[in-house]
């Protein structure tokens, strides 16, 4: 499948009300939990998507198109949800997540990108050279894994209790 | 964190809605795409999952309740789906798994079930003995681990529209 930007908007608009329908208002034994040290509970995991739609995935769209490769990005920050979290409920990190999104994607569609715009290039810190094609299709895979690992963690909650079924569930290695 | 029915009931019964906002409406470049050989599309996960409400979980539990360990389990056949879906539209699985689970889930009710039930055994075809706990744990990690998977397999449609940023996804190649 090739990057299509209506087809994107498609998923990442999703995004909220998934995490919504799957975490909101259950008790922290699904959603606290972990896969191990630095690791994300499906907690952290929303904390982090909300750092993403303040730090990154707008502010490094911009950046290609407005300074191009004249300017590296900024380093993305994966653990400052550990900070920025604390002491915040899960509903409230939802509802934050689902209005910066909303508003992000107001403002993507607001740009209504070409072919031109999106073959722009940027500089990652790390990665080099990327175009803003490859960075907004890196936010719809981002969003859909974190969606996977959410999932994965809360089920590993119950490891212990499928007994000889373990075997049957290659992913409670992962 | 160990099973416990009401926590069981509270994921279970949120499943229909996540694949819903999930995949309802989308175009078939996100929905009939697979890992490879043998492995489930998002469509085939949603046949899987009815395919399961109709000859697994329950059938399973109500033999342990009625038979214990006399009489084995029926094989479960993973591939049913790729038959019993042909020809039906993506709404219409959705339909039919939140109709057959949200039914599911007040037959599981009705049982107000006890520890000494829960502790109750049967005999799985390839597994052997198994208690009615270690199906019903079982039942909530099916859901997730397929919602996981539903989720990566999207992911992998832009495998190849991410350039760099692949190297950040280890998940991309599970």
């Amino acid at each position: 499948m090739q990057f299509d930007i209506n087809q994107s908007i498609t998923i990442l608009k999703r995004t909220p009300e998934v995490l919504k329908v799957l975490l909101s208002g259950l008790i922290k034994d699904w959603t606290d939990k972990n896969e191990g040290p630095e690791t994300f509970s499906p907690f952290d995991v929303v904390g982090h998507l909300i750092h993403g739609e303040k730090t990154d995935w707008r502010v490094r769209a911009t950046m290609i198109l407005e300074h191009g490769t004249a300017k590296a990005f900024e380093p993305y920050d994966r653990f400052a949800q550990f900070r920025l979290s604390e002491g915040r409920t899960m509903d409230e990190l939802l509802k934050e997540f689902a209005s910066l999104r909303s508003e992000n994607i107001r403002w993507l569609e607001s740009l209504h990108l070409s072919d031109a715009d999106l073959d722009k290039k940027g500089v990652h810190p790390e990665l080099g050279e990327v175009s803003l094609r490859q960075l907004l299709s890196t936010w719809v895979v981002h969003d859909l894994t974190h969606i996977a690992q959410v999932t994965r963690v809360m089920a590993k909650q119950y490891r212990y209790e499928i007994g000889p079924w373990i075997g049957y569930f290659r992913i409670m290695n992962f």
